[in-house]
């Protein structure tokens, strides 16, 4: 298993930006873990930061998230898991349909 | 291009949650947008909360975060775009590898 990466309020998002994208490169796979508000949203600005580090690479990244709980000093606390992995070719959004809901529209 | 789901500090988790999945139902995409560190927060829960709603769908997630410039109210402001995808059968963490740095040592 990828080394995982712990997130703190106080992290700079750079840094784990460049920490992420170092563990991409060598792994190909990578575990984010934050606890709070502010963590997770220093989690997510650092992933975002990571696809522009990584494009030189010809990588991109995706995301899926998960619940984890986590014993913080003797207390149970719940985390957001991470998990940050090489976007697959296949992963695009549908073809756009011209009917339906929420679709564009013919004028 | 399917609809945008705004997600502010106020939004209730589980209802953002309640609208992914529905958009994910009908149009196997969406996207969310969300400014600030509690929207984000915010954000990520209901997209993790919905990979459980859309269990019974035989359903699964993944997430491409990005940044994108928006105008509130005259003024220029940086927000969190996660466009949310199917998850694709492929996007699976790589074979555990038994040596280098980081993975699990024979012992």
């Amino acid at each position: 298993m990828a080394e995982l990466i712990k997130v703190s309020a106080q992290s700079r998002s750079t840094a784990v930006a460049g920490a992420i994208a170092g563990v991409m490169r060598e792994h190909g796979y990578a575990e984010i873990q934050a606890i709070g508000a502010s963590a997770i949203n220093q989690a997510i600005k650092a992933i975002t930061i990571a696809r522009g580090y990584l494009e030189q690479d010809n990588m991109d990244l995706a995301v899926v998230p998960s619940f984890t709980e986590v014993d913080i000093e003797g207390n149970e606390r719940t985390a957001l898991r991470l998990a940050v992995y090489k976007r697959p070719a296949n992963l695009t959004p549908p073809p756009i349909s011209m009917n339906g809901s929420g679709h564009p529209q013919m004028v």
